[in-house]
């Protein structure tokens, strides 16, 4: 699907469109219709499952999303947090000037400076694509949404950029509620905000995004998770000012560029929730570093993690590795004047923080680009069925008493423990169209002979298999075991 | 417990605290830490499986935080979501006018006009508790946040100051995706933004706030749910005007007040939501009615749910149930020329709507107040099972390789279905007391006998109860089944 199929689908079957759309919406904020909602719920739960659950010592906590002034200027938010800022100076047009610049096929690296930006402007003669205008001075421009607090609205405050900073300046609260050890693992999933000059269309540049983040913090000198057989997983990495992708073992490529085994532990772990949790195929998915200005200056080591959509015709981020170092506690600890570091073992350090962050909405457009699909004259939604927005759907035959009396209680039971679709209209065939479409894994149909006590399948009802279309019998007494083995996400199978 | 006691357990165990703390903070804007963000998640998961998906035809949806201004001039927010502010024409002091009378012991009704005030001001000679100037004139004041969107920020938007608006502008996209048919139900949980003039100290009045918002759409005419066995639930009322709290059947109530019958089905299920799935005491609930200039206008009945809280030593609204007649989709349909109502059965009608607004911040801080026990030397919260941030505690009675061995194994087969604290310091007793504190049901323990092939306990572990503190021995076999049914929300037990 390119783009444009893709968010029709999304409407169509109420995933997501524009938010206030009737009104003409605001460029670069979306909400999620009922099944959008459901599926990134199952998202955000499987990823807290694997990432954050899993760990005896990791948590999620959840953060303000508006923040005070002093953090931001602490964290260099402030200061920093800046896209160069180009207009035209007939018809003060705005462009975000990487952007602009890499639509004409220039290419400019995201870490561009102001001076890089106005040469390269001067040097190819850059114009305006609506006018055909001389462009002006290349400025830089603070992303984060500020707003006035209180009385008077003087009280200066932002929107968060990032979740993170959320857990940043939590850290001592939870370093000492809990065991006051690390590594401690603190996530959020929540939104952040970023006045974007030229949001786009779809789900990959927002204003506001849904962020899914962990936060470990660490001792450098005693955390040493073991790669072990994780290390012979050959995965796709391509190393910043490289032109080439290399297919390499983790092993190799942690000892070929002298990555600690702690990042290449995550990064090990990330490649399995890709390939084997959210089952993207191999080929689809990388690792890229960013280096030189692309990267924050506090990271000391940074691979974007990408998967290669075909709505985008490429490989787009969806999330990114980052060895922070101590810079984040070092700066609060600067800012606030409260000193974040901790004594462990008699010895005083300032934790250093790996991060994992993913865009929550960027996973969901990524896994709906992947996984729907034209299966022979079927339009199919083929995620893992732990990611499906409905486990089962669940349907009478015809309008029959008995019938509909055997799906409510069936229903009943079902529903306890998993999200089902109820449909009574159309034919059976429509009704499976339906739901193939928006990812159902089983479709349950209660028929004649479930409620002919003379029939061999009496208390039977018939099970068909989204992908192979293969239908079977099954006891209605086994069937709540059989919906629950097979679309509960089992983190046991992975970790 | 009192406001200043509560606030420091929350912030000793890990419930909530003040966003950037480390920085003095925002007034009126909170964080949650590990075991708040699990208490507050359960009570979401609670509200969600009760209101939305025990309904076939209801669902979540999510929508943006940022609204264009368009929508919010159509639903009158942005000319009427006004607080009454007034300040110290000596040392400039701001007060929201309400609460300043009300804490010098003067009744000013929620709706008072600015002319009202200026009227009680000056005939009760109001001085500043400050600095004991005279008050200037009252002045209207817009709660909603507004942002400068886009690279000259010259694109106004706001924070959206409630859920429910949400809601409505995705009513056309989800009507069309779902049957067509009403009563449908769309629900959202999520943040809305107040500029409180004064916030207060705990999660009663806050600047950034989560709601649990159910808008039920409806054709009054067909819409007949049906009271039932309910109406002959006895609930306490408090109605407009009226000095005495009553006590009364459902169906007393509905035909002394005309109430429609539907709005006192709605009226049933919450007051079965707090008296039973939450298990608040009856003495200690009631719903209050709004009237006059109290309740917004197009409000055709309003009632708020209060519960009776020790630490502000009364009754406190923690949400409210609303007839809204059809004054949002005929607001909306106006604002943005679309024509919002629908064709059913031949016959087109504007959607009412009826929502059920809830306060999660409120509603997690009553659960607390309301379950927060001494009982004899303990320190208990004695929520429902179902609501505990861990369904069990577990550990093993002593640093033993045979011991932990059990207890990694029981630990990945419990982690599949419920949320499981690890505790391995201290004493058995100092962690049954840790566990006590925040509401942990059940402690499992591994000892001796568990690992001792000769024992009659052999592959048995003891299971501790949080209220009676009795002690059984329960199968390793069993456990899964034993946590999963008595920790487990059953929404058939209630609907």
């Amino acid at each position: 699907m390119n783009v444009e199929e893709l968010m029709a689908y999304a409407k169509r079957r109420a995933l997501f469109w524009p938010s206030a759309e009737i009104y003409g919406g605001v460029a670069g904020v979306y909400e999620y219709g009922h099944i959008g909602a459901l599926l990134k719920k199952r998202f955000e739960e499987v990823w807290t499952a694997y990432f954050v659950e899993s760990q005896d010592d990791y948590y999620m906590i959840d953060g303000s999303n508006i923040l005070p002034e002093k953090p931001l200027v602490a964290s260099g938010h402030a200061a920093l947090f800046n896209d160069i800022l180009i207009n035209c100076s007939k018809c003060n047009t705005y462009y975000r000037a990487d952007v602009l610049l890499n639509d004409m096929g220039i290419d400019v690296s995201d870490g561009a400076t102001v001076d890089e930006i106005d040469k390269i402007v001067k040097e190819q003669a850059v114009k305006c694509p609506k006018c055909k205008g001389a462009m002006a001075h290349a400025k830089p421009f603070n992303m984060m949404f500020d707003l006035g607090i209180g009385p008077e609205k003087d009280e200066k405050g932002y929107l968060r950029p990032e979740t993170a900073q959320s857990v940043y300046l939590n850290f001592s609260r939870e370093f000492n509620a809990l065991r006051k050890t690390l590594p401690m693992g603190l996530a959020i999933i929540g939104k952040a905000y970023r006045n974007e000059i030229s949001p786009r269309q779809g789900l990959y540049r927002l204003r506001e995004l849904i962020q899914a983040e962990l936060q470990i913090f660490f001792d450098p000198d005693e955390w040493k998770p073991i790669l072990g057989r994780l290390g012979s997983r050959k995965v796709n990495v391509l190393m910043y000012q490289q032109e080439q992708m290399e297919s390499i073992t983790i092993k190799e490529w942690m000892e070929k560029y002298k990555i600690p085994e702690f990042y290449a532990y995550h990064l090990a772990l990330i490649d399995t929730f890709y390939t084997e949790v959210l089952q993207v195929p191999r080929d689809s998915f990388r690792f890229r570093e960013k280096g030189g200005t692309e990267k924050a200056f506090y990271n000391k080591v940074h691979m974007d993690i990408e998967v290669n959509v075909t709505s985008w015709n490429g490989f787009k981020e969806v999330g990114g590795l980052h060895y922070r170092t101590d810079y984040d506690l070092t700066s609060h600890s600067k800012g606030s004047n409260k000193d974040l570091s901790v004594n462990i073992n008699g010895k005083r350090i300032m934790p250093n923080v790996l991060e994992l962050s993913f865009g929550v909405d960027r996973n969901v457009w990524m896994l709906i680009d992947q996984f729907y699909k034209k299966i022979e004259d079927r339009d199919v939604l083929q995620v893992p069925a732990y990611l499906a927005p409905f486990s089962a759907g669940l349907f009478a035959l015809q309008k029959d008493e008995a019938l509909q009396k055997m799906t409510e209680s069936i229903y009943r039971k079902l529903r306890r423990h998993a999200r089902i679709a109820l449909d009574d209209s159309g034919s059976i065939g429509r009704r499976y169209a339906r739901l193939d479409e928006i990812g159902t894994p089983f479709c349950i149909t209660i028929d004649f002979e479930s409620v002919d006590k003379s029939s061999p399948n009496h208390n039977t009802v018939t099970v068909r298999h989204r992908d192979s279309k293969k239908q079977e019998r099954v006891k209605v007494d086994e069937l709540e075991g059989f919906i629950s083995d097979n679309t509960t996400f089992d983190i046991n199978k992975f970790a």
